[in-house]
């Protein structure tokens, strides 16, 4: 065999084992009872401990050097590409590490369902202190030359990003969303909607239904947090979840959606090849943000989702429903947050996260630094932890990092939607009907068949010929305030 | 580390590495929508290689070696001693056949769920085909001096039984009951029962609660063919399914639970050890027929399980549905026997095996040699392929060599139960009142605690006192016989 050959061997095997990872971790979150908590653990510090083995060999190494220079053809040549760039920035992580973050994630996520239960912030500091250590622990081996813990940890979501973007990104939105905000509160006030959960649940399925998802290779389960994990192309699982006092369903079904149908058109050739996934979770997160910002809460799209709850035993008219989607309000969930409110909780996790890594924040301190930030950026008072710094799983899963994503996603979603639309026109008709093809396909060859080819900005900047800019996300939210 | 300890680590992972193979295999039956089959067979092979590779490694070889004569405790001494047996064993297969083994296990399941859903055997030979040829590549590998293909598959489930004590068993079996079904079918003939599943559901779930199968550390689920999993000790999972016709769930509820009832006493000390799983497969299925024949079967357990159906919403006499439960005919299907017929399900399959494994038969020739065979054994004209040759799941997954521990389970229940009631008195009071404690208690300690560190015959004679006989089994059908 040929170094090519073992190479492309090798990321075969880490495409599988990541799926059987994303399947421990499904099963974790979907189906596990409580108890095996402790051995499910211990199975993925076993699986991170081997991966990291395979991912690390020096005999990868070796295969690397006898590829230096070779003349490959274009895909060879990418995946050689990025094979160096992550053997090198795993090579700095010790074996040991590597278990120990694993089992801390696992153990962690275990403590903050309890904790969060339970709104018990006391319970999850211990799990939470350790993620912290191991977060900057391997922050500080990975991070390069000149960076800091925090953009080291940065660069696994994102590479190529780099923290002083971050911090002039997100200064402009903290800049110009909060008057927007002060006149939406009053223009566009949120409404409750109380729906039935039967009715969601019937409009949900509708809907989805309509997107492509079969039972043939697609499920749809119910989980604390929605989350999207996929095992090949093939087998694709959104979860959701339900309350009577909102239609967050709705919104959070097509924004998993969005993340299951990235990974689902990413060029064939590529799958079981280390190209073969999302290129960085900033994409990722547009994509899940074009589905639930710009389909799901569109007029247009709300007479489709109007219609479905109405055959799930829910009349309501498009527009009281469509008024309920993108009424802004600012409150203390992120995840049901309005689209404009949204980007001004991923700031103050990024702020708290930046302080915790830094070391310039301690563990004990997060929930009164919450309420502050909470109270400063949306003049909210959190009720409660488990409704403030115990709402999200990501610190408890020991991801550090990982929240910008969410606001940049944002912004790329509405990036790619106003270059999408110049190109094949406004959606406005097409979306009343439900008729979604043209994005769908719109979306395979501009950003999904990739894979890991480009990474972000690059990305961007071939998709919509712009550089990274905040203006279409204003332009999209700027109404909202003027209706 | 020392040898010892190094020992113990790969035992801890490769412990690891087989619960996240069965729940992989778990979340394909229960779980996996049909479409991700393809990329489920990679991720298996994927990591049957990895696990091949990590249990047959040189430098397990080499602490083995440095371990030779060591002063060491019982418990380490055991584990050296299985790890050495499994290392031999393991060594003799390239990764390449495991790798290939695992496929076509996996694939061979898929093509044989849509073959038994059609009823088109002809779908199923290819998959069957090269099932039958790796497993006979398999086991002319492993094969001991003298031994023939088929038993060394055997040794795979049950180390230590050979082929020629097999045909002794069955002959006598063959002999024996015959003419007692010929008697039973005539005195206590089979009953339909028709039992709404809401009342079979009700009724399963009650009743594994009161034997301790609750949600925080076990799960039961419906698939096509009802199975155990375990991913440790305390994420325990069985399945069951559920037809209007008849009440097979109570009693393939009670069957799964004496599997999973094993797993969970074996003593904590051995876990994640090479010694922490059941010894052998017809130990496995004596647990299971422990609960199905003595205690769902048994006259007095019929009053608990009289009382949930009725909880359930289906009022009816202990007798009459203790007559259903045991009542004799002839039928082609297997699981569904009654405790008479059974064992001749197995010679069949045991015989059928043989001669696929031996090249006498060619899969081709199966569904007509399967009809021969009911025919001559039981008296049954076998009405389709799919409630013929294609009912059982195992050839299908590549087990050949598992189906005689089912009639080796009934034997061995037999046995076990005579020496509890022989050591803590008859069951029939408490049973009557669904207390099943003792049981569970006796079972810890003569079988379940052991985990591997006593081989079949071994733990037979330790438990009961003798070696293996088949006379307690008659004496158990015996009264079928005459009621």
């Amino acid at each position: 065999m040929s170094a090519l050959e073992k190479l492309r061997g090798r990321g075969a095997e880490l495409a599988d084992l990541s799926c059987v990872e994303m399947l421990l971790s499904w099963d974790q979150l979907v189906m596990m009872p409580g108890e095996g908590a402790a051995g499910r653990a211990q199975q993925l510090a076993s699986l991170a401990r081997l991966t990291h083995e395979r991912a690390t060999a020096r005999a990868l190494g070796e295969w690397l050097e006898e590829l230096d220079g070779a003349q490959l053809e274009d895909l060879d040549r990418d995946i050689v590409r990025l094979a160096r760039r992550d053997w090198e920035r795993a090579r700095r992580v010790s074996e040991e590490l590597a278990a120990d973050l694993a089992q801390a994630r696992a153990e962690g996520q275990e403590s903050w369902q309890r904790a969060r239960a339970n709104d018990d912030f006391d319970a999850f500091v211990p799990a939470l202190q350790r993620n912290v250590e191991l977060a900057r622990a391997y922050g500080e081996c990975v991070a390069g030359e000149g960076e800091s813990a925090y953009e080291a940890l940065l660069g696994d979501y994102d590479f190529g990003l780099r923290t002083h973007e971050l911090r002039r990104i997100f200064g402009a939105l903290a800049e110009a969303l909060p008057p927007l905000v002060e006149r939406a509160r009053v223009s566009s006030p949120r409404r409750t909607l109380e729906v039935p959960v039967a009715a969601q649940q019937a409009a949900v399925a509708d809907t989805l239904r309509r997107l492509g998802v079969d039972e043939a290779s697609w499920r749809v389960d119910v989980s604390a947090h929605p989350f999207t994990a996929w095992m090949g192309r093939r087998d694709t699982r959104l979860t959701t979840r339900y309350s009577d006092g909102d239609v967050e369903s709705l919104l959070s079904s097509l924004h998993e959606y969005g993340h299951a149908l990235y990974e689902r058109q990413i060029d064939p050739v590529l799958e079981r090849t280390n190209l073969g996934g999302g290129t960085s979770m900033s994409i990722h997160e547009s994509q899940s943000k074009l589905w639930e910002n710009h389909v799901a809460r569109s007029p247009a799209f709300a007479e489709v989702l109007a219609a479905e709850l109405g055959a799930g035993g829910f009349p309501i008219a498009p527009a009281e429903l469509h008024s309920a989607l993108v009424g802004v309000e600012p409150g203390p969930i992120r995840v049901s947050a309005d689209p404009l409110t949204y980007p001004l909780h991923i700031v103050l996790r990024f702020e708290l996260e930046l302080a915790l890594i830094g070391g310039e924040l301690a563990v004990s301190e997060l929930p009164a630094a919450w309420r502050e930030g909470m109270r400063r950026l949306l003049g909210v008072e959190v009720p409660s932890d488990a409704l403030g710094c115990l709402q999200d799983v990501h610190w408890g899963a020991g991801s550090f990092g990982y929240f910008p994503s969410y606001a940049l996603g944002c912004l790329i979603a509405a990036q790619l939607w106003e270059a999408m639309e110049k190109e094949i026109g406004p959606r406005e008709e097409d979306l009343r009907r439900g008729e979604v093809a043209p994005i769908q396909r719109w979306l395979a060859e501009h950003v999904h068949r990739h894979g890991r080819r480009l990474d972000t900005i690059e990305l961007v900047e071939q998709a919509s010929g712009r550089g990274l800019e905040i203006e279409p996300f204003l332009r999209y939210v700027t109404p909202l305030a003027e209706r």
